[in-house]
């Protein structure tokens, strides 16, 4: 049996929680009580199966309720890579078309976009802002009648920057209703508000793990009349659109997560804005600020916040923080190879400052000593530079 | 909160264990214990993120050592299904090349497989004898220059039958050590010996919910050498096999219930063999021996018992069992499209026989009144023949 080294959790203050979650309890316990009473395979045809599809089928219920999403499927799929991958695989999509992504998406996105040139397909990339936004004037300027697909991220996950999906999918559809438009929404949901009706993608990507349920589980929802292969077949579970046992644990938990994080939805993001003034103001008026520049504005997703430190690295200073409990990433934790660097580039932002950023991302179920976390900063910050 | 129905566990005899199984307690409060101390994402680069991907790769290292498969490495997905369809869009093989594969292969092989012709792969059904095994005279004859992929289910999902891999795997071998040899190891995996040293296979699928860990879990293990492109791109985890997050508590429960599961194999094997023949002789010793065939044969693995009944419908046993608190299955979960009959079917079984059977899978972790389960076998049969 695997043993932890011996943890300090009330000593930490986490401030990576656009990385991973910790899972609620409730939703736990929520787990274990199906693994005790409901275990059953949905896909078998007896009761206690049927009852525990009906679980399932809640469950999904549930979050497309908060999602507004009744104009659609959502399909459970194991995670927020595996829907960006079905979405590039799926569509249908022919050697000569163009796909046009941003240049500020997720390494799921971008990867598996990029990967579709290998069978002859044109990828491009839309530049980013300033505010690290798709760049509008030049979006509008790479639609053609090549194009099959757009997949523009909803929240930035390096910068906490909003696209208007809204107001793209207006531009897509008029130039062309048949463009598919895709949206990864990963750090948006339960963060800013989701509306999929109001927003009109086709696609959209959630996932578990980043909104304290486990990993193992997301989904992928998929307006009705769009066509989108399969990435995985088997035996036909999800209507037939993606194979393999239900993951009704998880589910349930995804599910009991977006209900409580649906319920709690204005007082956290009240809470994480408030976290985010705070600390930006505490830093602006300590003695560090004049080393420090934060690129995430004040429209953007209170939930991520980064920051460029000049004359030091954000990996040594991701380090030396953590030894006073403080722990925060140096980019997303996808992206340790270049993704952070691709995004914060696209954005105009100098090289030394992309070497001193660091993301920081609060949690409303947690709470901060900003105080100590600033002082923390100011004391590596002043001690390396 | 969804609400579970009213269940009375403790009445109810679960004989379908080859679809899934309740997750061990022990690893389910592993899991609660990685969520309290260890949640960090293990691709982020600080401390804590290090040692969670420690108990990842240690949680790997304990499955690799239970399977003897130095020789590979061992990558995490979310399901067979998808390792199972990784293996067929991840080997290079293109147009006018062959894939092998049984008549007797899970849905997510059978379909990942035929797929394949779309680009313009010929794939190609070895036939089974009327053991549910592949007829060894018949794959050697399609063996050619052109087969670049040979997949053969370790142990049938529907009967139990065990396949001799390492001797296919000689076979293929001899002809030409260049074709790929994938077993589909889902229901051979801790419950017959499964030593991947022995077998000589390039690839091997496991899953975590049919040893009585969760859900949203499983492996490919990769033979050294073998190529496999990724299904998954984006972050680059799994050392660029497989993106996404990795799912840490997963894979802690997966290697808990392994190390369990491998410190009980002896035990299990025989109480399970015992319960098979136990209720083998007294069915045929009851009043309906005579409208009753079994299709599992003794040197099947013993967790999986397939039985016909004529003049009566599976279906509908099953369902007037399941009110007596009997659990049966008609077939895999995943099959209840075809795939149960399409194996039936090619061990040259009668079509009514088909439409009788029922798949019986019993747990060495639950108890089983032998007496009570066949007398409803005896009373339900009796009454609808």
């Amino acid at each position: 049996m695997l043993l932890f080294h011996n943890n300090c959790m009330d000593k930490i203050y986490y401030l990576d929680n656009a990385a991973t979650t910790k899972v609620f309890d409730d939703a736990f316990d929520l787990m274990k009580k199906n693994n005790e009473q409901l275990f059953y395979n949905p896909s078998a045809a007896y009761s206690k199966a049927l009852e525990s599809k009906r679980v399932l089928n809640e469950s999904r219920k549930q979050i497309l309720s908060v999602m507004k999403g009744s104009a659609g499927k959502l399909y459970f799929t194991s995670s927020a890579t595996e829907s960006n991958n079905t979405v590039f695989e799926g569509v249908h999509i022919r050697a000569g078309d163009v796909v046009l992504i941003s240049k500020g998406e997720h390494p799921s996105v971008y990867n598996a976009a990029h990967r579709l040139e290998k069978r002859g397909i044109v990828v491009k990339d839309i530049p980013l802002n300033e505010f690290g936004k798709v760049d509008e004037e030049s979006f509008v300027g790479l639609l053609s009648e090549k194009v099959k697909l757009v997949s523009v991220i909803h929240v930035s996950n390096e910068t906490g920057a909003i696209n208007d999906i809204k107001k793209l999918v207006q531009i897509t559809k008029k130039f062309n209703k048949n463009i598919v438009f895709h949206s990864d929404g990963v750090q948006a949901f339960m963060k800013i508000k989701v509306n999929l009706q109001d927003l009109g993608v086709d696609l959209y990507t959630i996932s578990a793990h980043k909104v304290y349920a486990p990993r193992g589980i997301a989904c992928l929802w998929v307006k009705q009349g769009v066509v989108v292969d399969s990435l995985l077949v088997g035996g036909g579970q999800e209507d037939g659109f993606r194979s393999s046992t239900e993951n009704v644990a998880g589910a349930l938990a995804f599910a009991f997560s977006v209900s409580k994080l649906s319920a709690d939805f204005e007082n956290n993001y009240l809470k994480v804005l408030d976290l985010k003034k705070q600390f930006l103001e505490r830093l602006n008026n300590s003695e560090i600020s004049s080393f420090m520049k934060c690129n995430s504005f004040e429209e953007n997703s209170p939930y991520i916040i980064s920051l460029s430190f000049s004359k030091i690295k954000g990996e040594v200073l991701m380090h030396s923080l953590e030894i006073d409990g403080v722990v925060v990433s140096t980019g997303s934790a996808c992206s340790s190879k270049k993704a952070g660097n691709r995004i914060l580039e696209a954005m105009g932002i100098c090289e030394s400052d992309i070497v001193g950023s660091l993301r920081i991302s609060f949690s409303p179920y947690m709470e901060y000593d900003l105080d100590y976390i600033v002082s923390c900063l100011e004391k590596n910050v002043n001690v390396k530079k």
